[in-house]
Formats: structure tokens, C-alpha cells, sequence
């Protein structure tokens, strides 16, 4: 709630003025509706830095005014007395927070957003590139050299031109895939071409096939619009192309998501056997598999990892990537490759959400793939990874030593690990959180307990051994 | 299919043998998958700028090696002879084409994008700013000059704190509005902020009301989501707040959608009774009132028009804005003001959707706002769009003298008109692009026949007389 005001501690006003008219303010305005909850001390004096009886104080007066009022079992909540209902009354927000289609994002999820924002904790939780990993004075220089000349109006609905030119360059070099710009649409990032493709090319009560674990199991969207998904088996070598024959015949899936190499959050490569067997299952039924592709190009290894799509003689494999966990994630290029008169569809779905991407991230998404900085960039970048995936794995050695089953990635930024002592899921994330550590329990991304994944890639080098020495300190307290 | 592609005239292959090379290509992809449909000869030698005779003999050459097939009825179809079906099939595309739940947009939305991007018609069809209106060299000169040292990650969920801190200010100058950055949510423009609080706050079966015609008219996503529309006459004084309360007492509406000032496509502003009563309507029932207002700074007269969030004593009005209609479109910036904890839902449900706005153009929007372009640029901006406005009314007053009933806007970029001669709605529409104009038919907008909206801030100055000439000729044609 109050995750970014902080008090001027060289104002001249005490820090407990300064909460009452912060607090009063937002009441007055109706941002703060009558019963709205308000932090509790403890959490709001945290968060500020400041002392708790301060805060005490600071609600005192809130209260004596009338403004809060505390409430045994429901804590502190803006009052009423204020307000004249004579002629009218409010509208019933409280409904509206649980009313919608799309469901809110599972609260383990919530909650790692919640941490990583309010406190400083090691973060190997995120899935995205340490800030330093990211090609900044690169972006620093396009923007001061390259000159932009660009229509500030809507762009073309399936994203500027030059982007998909550009694209189309890249997957050919970097992918060996063949396309036009045409059958490109540039989405904001890979999730919305999840997105896009789920509320576009399925409906209430289709089944569709995802890995269990993958990234996928993670989203709401399917059970926000009723539709069933059947879970596919995968291990180290990616998904299990039986599990889909199985599952076609069980359940007739219209669709299988299925995570390209270096796979979140297993790490896994498909192995080329089973690539072509997937292939030639899905083509044997007619189902289309939707790739998500944001890490194949981050390989450790000497030649990057081979996709279903640059395989796909059939085109029965609809494409996604991003620029997300090379480049940016924060600039929100991702793209869909596929026929074109489901680009078309999905390019006029588009225009009614969000009217297209951004003209200014179009163009520099353009500008940096095309420089001369994009191919050093991801050398040094694999180069660095590697060196994190190698620190990971020495201190889980050292730390978890035969306490953890794992596998170890060829490449992408995600280990995924099995703890072998029995645990509660919950209590060991908690504690790991109390010792200053944070990471993505596996019941986020899978069905079965006793996962975690630890991401290598978000937290400083220096600090990977630390997180897993707290780790291994909260895991120590389960027993 | 081929709006971008065009054959290279200076090189040394024929352009038939191009164009062959073209389709190939995507055939071999399977980004025209069989069955898929070409255009017919005449479009695409339109298209191409190429003779007919030119794209018949590489349609000849592609039917003879059985890439395409022509089939009396349905055109011209991708083959089926190339491929080997033996070991499987294609996915059921067409099926997937009709499955979603976000249902198309409608066929003359469709159209307008269509043939405002294919033909070079005056364009008083599209809601935006004509290229020149925008300060480009404002935002050459920020790109130039301002250092951009952002991390390149996931900024908050809630959008950029600078850019929200901003915003803050730039409502209380220019709208009397009073608010906290975290009751801000950044969005890629009003359209995303519309959808976002439609599918997390309604759910199906839920009515709401929204003004005829409207902007919001236009959206499929209500009926997408099951969502009943009540439709609020309105007239050049706004919506009748009685119109409110009946449909509060019949269909007992959870939510209004209202546009602020300068309404698309009535132009009207809400009379300041009107507002009053609407506002204490509204709060009567406890509807939450969702005021979108693209428009109320752009005011031709002495002073901005006023909004209902400023007068929202109650904090029941949930306000949307957008820089698209003054600063950029294509920069996709918009925002929604509303109580706390409806923010933090709207916000996790950006997350699931897009993971957020984009970094650059959160700090370009930022760097505009607070730069001392703004205001000039504001300023500007209503001189021209004023003198637009009375270039189109001198148009119409010449050209279609006593045919047509419209209320002079006092600003924003539209003018609505109801046509007074008998005419076939779809006819006109047909006449007036085969007469080098185009413009929105009302029915896109509302549920009246007879009506069109001109937008006049989109098409060159010059070029608005001559558009409305030849709308006048095709007019005569219905005779
Ligand atoms: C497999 C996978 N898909 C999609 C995404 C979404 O990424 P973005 O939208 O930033 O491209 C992620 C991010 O963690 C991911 O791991
Ligand atoms: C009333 C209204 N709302 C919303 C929009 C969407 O605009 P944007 O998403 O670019 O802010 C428009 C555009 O025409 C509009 O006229």
C-alpha cells in the first residue's frame, strides 16, 4: 500500500505529521475508500524505516480525528463518521475486487512480487537478467546516435515494419527459421502472446496440454476461461512425446504449450528424438504447439539449442519470443510467428486491447538488432551466465551437499531443484525469506511438492553462495 | 495479406517471376497453409501497383507447379497436391479462428483499418492526430538530450514511480484532480485501461451503461465477456442523468461508462447540471461512474472543460486518460486513477497480461510532461485543431448546404453529424471511398442510423475541403 512514500526526514515537520497527512490525504481524495484496510504498524513502520511508536503516534491522531478507526480481528480501517450518506452511498468495491473474468495471479506469486519490491532480499527468485547483465551504455548510445524519425501515431496492428524485417533477419541467422514479415505480429513480450493466442484460438471448455513443471502451469488464464488443461510429463530431456499421444486420446487437446530449450523452470532441452517425435505426433492429430521460446539462444554450450519451429516442415508450430531475457525485459518486445491469417486474427485482437506496442520500443528493439552490439552482447552474456550457473552449482555442493537432486543447465538462467529432506513447503519458503533469500517455490510452476527453482540469473555473482548458505540454514530448521 | 510487400522494380527478375517468388515462399513456410486464400488478381495488382496481366501470369505459373488452385465461388486457394499427408494432417486452423472468447472486431472497424492502410483516402475516419500535430522535434530533441539511465528490467507493476509522480502533478494543474502516485496505474493507453477494468471488475451476466453513441459503443470486449449494455441516450449537452436512473431502476447497472469532455464522436461536453445530477445519480445508487477522458484539454475556448472526477467527492468516479490524443498515439500511454485497492487488482492483472508498460516510453512521457514543451505544445495544438475544426465546418456548410444537422464541437478532434437525405448507410460508406474519402458510418458507434463522424484532426488541413466535396457526390449518388 504505501510501497513507495516515503517521509522527508528534512522537512521540518515530525515524521508522525507527515504520515497523518499522508494518510489524510488519501482518505479526503476517496483513494482510500470508508473500510479500506490500512497497513499494520509493524509492516507500515518497516517499510517506511521509521520507528514504531512513531507510527503508533501517527495513527493515534488519525483515530482521535476520526479519519481510522482499529478494529479487533480486522486491524486498522478508515472510518465512516466522516462521510454524509444522507444521500447516497458508496459503491460496493469489494464486489467488484472478485468480480472479474480474469482471475488474480495465485498468491505465492503476489507475494514474491510483494517481497522482492519491499525488501532487500536475494533474489533468485525473478525470472530476468541482473540490471548489470542487460547491454545498458548499448541503449545509452542508440539513443543519443540514432535518429528517430518515426510517426508519432498507432503503428501498423501487427507492429512497425522494419521490426519484422528485422526479425525476420534474426530468426533466419540465429534460428534457422524461414519466415516473412508478414506472418510476425510483436506483442508486449512473450506474455501477451501467450495471452493473445489462449483468449484468441480456444474457448470454454477446450483441453490443451502443458508441461508440468513449465512456466505455463503458472498462469491464470486458463481457468479464467474455462479451459481445461491435461499436464504432460517432462524430465531433463524436456517433455515426453508419449504423454501427448495419451493425452490426444484422452482428452482430444487442441493445442500443446511447450517450452523451448533451456526450459523454465527445468532447464531442459528437448533431445532431438523426441523433437522429431512431438513433431510427428502433434502433426499425426492435427495439434498445433505453441513454443515459447525466450532462452534458446542462451546456451553454454558451443552451438545454441535447435527449436521445434526451425523443424516444423508442416507449419503446425506457432512461435513465440522475446527479447525479454537477452536484451530488455522492460522495454516489452516479444513476437508470434505463425500463419498468417492467424497473425491477422491475433493482430486485430490486439488493436482492441491495447491498441499495438510502442513505437519507441519497435524502434529501438530495431536499432539494437541490427547494430553491431546484439552479437557481442549475447557472447559476453552466455559467457557471464555460465559463470552464475557455476556459482549456483558450487554452492548448492557446498551448502546442500546430497540434500538436493537436480540437474545441471546447458544453458537459459533457471536450476531447478528437488529437496530430498522432508519439509513444508511454506515454512522453508517463509524462513528462507526471514534469512534474507528469496526463491520460486515449485508449486508455482508444478504439480508435484518439494521443488524449488532457483533463478542464476537475477542476483549480484557475489551474493549466489550467500543465498544458498541462508537457504540451507532455513532447510537445517525444518527438521 | 500483402499490404507490405512490394516487387523490386529495378531488379533484374521480372516482377511476375517476384511475385511468384513471393507466394512460394510462404507456401513452403506454411505461413499460407492449404487452403489458405490469395486475393483476387485485381486486388493484389492494385496492391502491388502492378497490370493485372502482370500478377495473372505468376497466379498461371503457381496454379501450374499446383501451389494454388482456383476454385469457382471461393477464389483462389493455397493447393494441397505438395504436401504429404500420409503420416498426418494440419491443424484445424479455421476452426481456431472462430474458438475465442475475445470475439473480432466488427467488420467496419475492420474495414477502416483495412482500407485507411491499403489506399490513399482522406482520412476522416481515424481518431488521431494528423502526423504533424505531434511534436516530433520536442521528442527528437528529448531522445537527444536527456540521459536515459533506467535498468533495463521489469519496471513496477504499477507502472514507472517517476512518470506516476508526474501524472500526479500534471492532473492537479491542468484538471483540479487530486491524487497519490499508488492510485495511479500506468496502461498502454485509454484502450488498455478500459479493458483492464472490464474483465477484472464485471463479470457475465453483470449490465452496465454507456452512452449512444460512444466510443465504447465501438468495443466487443462487453459481449465478449457476457457483459449486458444499456445504452444512455445523449445528446449535445451529454447524458441525460434521468436516462441513469432509469436504468439503474430496470436493469439495476453496475457500472457507467461515460467519455469526459469532447465526447467521441458527439463532441458534446456535460453541462454542468447535468454533471452535478449525474454524479449525485450515480452516488444515489453507489454506481461507480468510469469517466474516459482523452479529450478535455484540448478546449477551443478560454477554458479547459471540466471533468467529473474533479467533482468526485465521493471517490466513486474510476478516471481514465491518455496522452494519445495530444502528445503521441503511438507511444501508448494512459492511465487510470481509482481507489487503492482497485488499483493493486487492475495492476496484477497487467501483469498477467503484458508484465507492464514500456521502460522508454514511460520515460519519454515523463520527460515530456515535465518538460517545458508541454504547455506550449498544448497551446499549439488547440490553435490548429480549432482552425480544423472550422475548415470542416466551412466544408460542410459549402458542400452540403441544409443536409446535414451537427452541433459545432467547442473541442477535441470530432464533429458528428446526422445526414438528412434518405440514403443507404453501406452505400454512402462505398461511394465516399470510391470518391477518395473515408469516414466513421455512426452505426460503428451507435445504435442510430443516418449518422457519420468526422474527425477532423487526422487528414492534412488542405486536403478537409475536398474530402467533404466528394462526400457530397457520393451523397447525390443515393438519390
Ligand atoms: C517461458 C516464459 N515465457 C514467457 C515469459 C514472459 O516473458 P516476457 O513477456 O517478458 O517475454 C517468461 C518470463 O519469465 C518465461 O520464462
Ligand atoms: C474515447 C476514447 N477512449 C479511448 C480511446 C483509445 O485511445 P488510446 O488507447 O490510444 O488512449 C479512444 C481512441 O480513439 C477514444 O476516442
Amino acid at each position: 500500500m504505501t510501497k513507495e512514500w516515503k517521509p522527508d526526514r528534512l522537512s521540518e515537520q515530525p515524521i508522525y505529521k507527515q504520515i497523518v497527512q499522508y494518510f489524510e490525504e488519501q482518505i479526503r481524495n476517496g483513494e482510500l475508500p470508508p473500510l479500506s484496510k490500512l497497513p499494520s504498524e509493524r509492516m507500515l513502520a518497516e517499510d517506511l524505516g521509521v520507528n514504531r511508536s512513531t507510527v503508533a503516534t501517527a495513527y493515534a491522531e488519525l483515530s482521535a480525528s476520526g479519519l481510522i478507526i482499529s478494529k479487533r480481528g480486522s486491524g486498522t480501517l478508515v472510518g465512516e463518521v466522516n462521510q454524509d450518506y444522507s444521500s447516497g452511498r458508496l459503491p460496493n468495491w469489494n464486489r467488484m475486487l472478485i468480480a472479474g473474468t480474469l482471475l488474480p495471479n495465485v498468491p505465492i506469486i503476489q507475494r514474491i512480487a510483494e517481497e522482492t519490491h519491499h525488501k532487500n532480499l536475494i533474489d533468485l527468485a525473478t525470472g530476468q537478467l541482473s540490471p548489470e547483465l542487460f547491454p545498458n551504455e548499448q541503449f545509452q548510445h542508440l539513443l543519443k546516435n540514432q535518429h528517430f524519425d518515426h510517426p508519432l501515431s498507432y503503428d501498423h496492428p501487427h507492429g512497425n515494419m522494419k521490426l519484422r524485417e528485422t526479425i525476420a533477419g534474426h530468426l533466419k541467422t540465429y534460428k534457422k527459421i524461414d519466415c516473412t514479415p508478414s506472418s510476425i505480429l510483436i506483442t508486449s513480450g512473450a506474455q501477451q502472446a501467450l495471452h493473445l493466442i489462449i483468449q484468441c484460438l480456444l474457448k470454454p471448455g477446450d483441453a490443451i496440454a502443458i508441461e508440468n513443471p513449465s512456466y505455463t502451469y503458472s498462469l491464470p488464464i486458463f481457468k479464467s476461461l474455462g479451459i481445461k488443461t491435461i499436464l504432460l510429463d517432462a524430465d531433463e530431456n524436456g517433455v515426453n512425446p508419449q504423454a501427448i499421444h495419451d493425452a490426444y486420446m484422452k482428452h482430444r487437446i487442441r493445442m500443446i504449450f511447450l517450452g523451448s530449450a533451456y526450459q523454465n523452470p527445468t532447464g531442459a532441452v528437448l533431445h532431438s528424438e523426441r523433437r522429431k517425435k512431438t513433431l510427428s505426433t502433434a502433426y499425426e492429430f492435427g495439434i498445433p504447439i505453441v513454443e515459447d521460446d525466450p532462452y534458446s539462444l542462451l546456451s553454454f554450450e558451443n552451438e545454441s539449442a535447435a527449436t521445434l519451429k526451425s523443424e516444423d516442415s508442416h507449419g503446425i508450430v506457432i512461435y513465440i519470443s522475446s527479447l525479454s531475457k537477452m536484451v530488455s525485459s522492460g522495454m516489452r518486445i516479444g513476437w508470434i510467428l505463425a500463419p498468417k491469417q492467424i497473425i491477422e486474427r491475433l493482430a486485430d485482437a490486439r488493436q482492441q486491447i491495447d491498441f499495438g506496442s510502442s513505437i519507441f520500443s519497435d524502434w529501438l528493439a530495431r536499432e539494437f538488432l541490427k547494430s553491431d552490439f546484439f552479437d557481442p552482447h549475447l557472447h559476453q552474456l552466455k559467457i557471464e551466465l555460465k559463470e552464475r550457473r557455476d556459482i549456483l552449482v558450487s554452492a548448492i555442493e557446498k551448502h546442500l551437499p546430497g540434500l538436493v537432486d537436480y540437474t545441471v543447465p546447458k544453458g537459459g538462467i533457471h536450476l531447478w531443484c528437488r529437496i530430498k529432506p522432508a519439509h513444508h513447503d511454506e515454512k522453508l519458503f517463509n524462513q528462507s525469506v526471514d534469512k534474507g533469500m528469496i526463491y520460486t517455490p515449485g508449486s508455482a510452476l508444478g504439480s508435484n511438492k518439494g521443488f524449488v527453482r532457483f533463478t542464476f540469473g537475477r542476483a549480484a555473482k557475489q551474493s549466489i553462495d550467500t543465498a544458498i548458505a541462508a537457504f540451507s540454514e532455513a532447510l537445517l530448521l525444518q527438521k
